[in-house]
């Protein structure tokens, strides 16, 4: 080993889901939008095109125009709201801006991969207490002395959602530290948090753009709290790369938020398209633990999940499969467009008849 | 204070130079291109505003597209590019990546003013050597054992750029600790440190899009090195932010590094620019450091800099001021259009002869 290497930061990194790009493939494993972003945000990369000029120019580092309608669109103050670059690096900017003790932070044993892999990377001390045997979260794991408490809701990759009573119960146990309420899929049929901001100051409320705003690709997630954990939050940001939104972004970000009929129409859709899945699934020997998010989480009653998982994969259609404690029979499937999920039903038939 | 403040993690953030935005403005003080970026950019956009269905999906996480074309561009292998939003993201995982020893890591007083800002965000220890009396780094001063040394060339806010001897006289003598130089400004006449890549397999060499490629609003920086360098930053990488580079990026960047006539036409102008405007400082009273930067250090004989800084914004000519000890009579003043840089000088002749 070169001696340089015994100073290298060892981490286990996070494995984001694969993205194959194969022409008639079936993508239903990263949780993407099945329908394309908001009609104004092709015309603002039109007019981009016309003013390209601009890109020399650095972008605001305050994302100003994104905070401001994100602000206007949830009834904040634009001083209680954070962007980054996908819920991603608002979620390590928290960690790392947030829990700085020596107590642990809690989050489930099942639950978004990522708070782990952030924890080690940080060095945070972490405890992970079980869901139940239902996959639900126990409020009861969350009473004790902590650094700081996760929670995403819905969760991933079970897609439960808790109800707003629950979340403000764990707030009200949690009154030293700071709770992290990730929203990535609150858009697709479970309450959200937002409205217990004003109760709590210690609440960060995190949401994307990957999902119910259909733009994976622009790489845009926000936080909602009390200006002084922004405020944190911020000096933090400034701290490793003032400008990490770049202009695109920003002018995108804003086409999306403004067209609200758009986005509640592409929700409602994949809503309607993920009932009528569970049913097919259910016919077919599965069962899926009840959704609140554009994902199922299906196991089948005697097929195991891998081979389903491979099954798929042969025939094209990519869905999620986590090789882990507990969850191993489970596949991760996004709900993508009627037909997508028609087809997906078909090879479905196949597979589990055999 | 409230209690879970106790555990916010206290920064000093880097504060990032103004972006003013009215219409008539002359806008020098944030070392952006004067020119727009490649015109295959401007045609990059338009088609994907005519599939702008491309964004509801996640971008290339690998970012390989962009990573192979700089590859080919600088005779590497894609295994020794990594790619980030800007070279401050870059910048701030490397010191997170190679960072992780009790030894001081060591550069200049005066140097880019993000570099300590990291080392305090991520405890970090370091030391910095003061610049000589000349603002040239002392060799000798980088022959003691650290944990890392860090070297912008050319150096910033001075412009003055060290040869290959010098740099590699400074590799020779560290042999144990990650060697970053940071080249943000090397296009517009110092000479790149990538040759030593072959020899010294501790060397980092950052560069970014936000200068001389004149797409800052992109948000597009990289780094060459061994293999093994490159893989440590990105098992860092992935357990930040797996999807950092947005789609946008990442197809304008290529579009960018292609065009290399264009690219160096641009730099030619820019130091063009550059020598004229240096004679007509001179003729004003002004002496300038040797720049090998797309900006010119400046202090006038008579007028203190502050002075000048503030006259000229009254003239919405906005240029850089560092109040800070030693540099606090210099003007850092980006090279802009041969107009632009004729307006300056117009404005300079009333403000330094009243």
């Amino acid at each position: 080993m070169r001696e340089w290497e015994n100073n290298f930061r060892r981490v286990e990194p996070y494995t984001p889901g694969e993205q194959p790009d194969f022409p008639d493939m079936i993508k239903l494993n990263t949780n993407e939008c099945p329908y394309p972003p908001a009609p104004r945000t092709a015309e603002a990369l039109r007019e981009l095109a016309l003013k390209s000029d601009r890109l020399r120019l650095y972008p605001d580092f305050r994302a100003g125009a994104l905070a401001e309608c994100l602000a206007r669109r949830y009834g904040l103050a634009q001083e209680q709201l954070f962007v980054g670059v996908g819920s991603d690096d608002v979620l390590s900017v928290a960690f790392l801006t947030f829990f700085n003790t020596e107590k642990p932070v809690l989050f489930p044993d099942i639950t978004y991969s990522f708070y782990d892999v952030w924890a080690e990377l940080y060095r945070i001390p972490y405890e992970r207490p079980a869901l139940d045997g239902n996959f639900r979260i126990r409020r009861e794991d969350y009473y004790r002395e902590n650094g700081g408490i996760v929670l995403a809701n819905p969760n991933a990759p079970t897609s439960i959602a808790e109800g707003l009573d629950f979340i403000e119960d764990i707030l009200k146990h949690n009154r030293k530290s700071v709770v992290i309420l990730d929203e990535a899929y609150v858009d697709f049929g479970a309450v959200s948090a937002l409205p217990l901001l004003e109760k709590y100051e210690n609440l960060l409320v995190v949401q994307t753009f990957s999902k119910s705003r259909a733009m994976a690709g622009m790489r845009i997630g926000y936080a909602m709290g009390h200006p002084s954990l922004i405020r944190a939050m911020n000096a933090v940001k400034y701290s490793i790369n003032s400008y990490t939104m770049n202009y695109p972004s920003l002018v995108c970000g804003v086409c999306a938020v403004e067209d609200d009929a758009y986005f509640r129409e592409c929700c409602a859709k994949i809503v309607r398209t993920r009932a009528w899945t569970g049913v097919q699934l259910a016919e077919l020997g599965f069962s899926c633990l009840e959704s609140s998010a554009n994902f199922l989480f299906a196991s089948h009653e005697s097929v195991p999940a891998k081979q389903i998982f491979e099954a798929l994969r042969e025939k094209n259609i990519f869905v999620r499969y986590f090789d882990k404690p507990r969850i191993r029979n489970f596949l991760r499937i996004t709900i993508g467009t009627d037909r997508q999920m028609q087809a997906l039903i078909e090879a479905l038939k196949q597979i589990v008849k055999q």
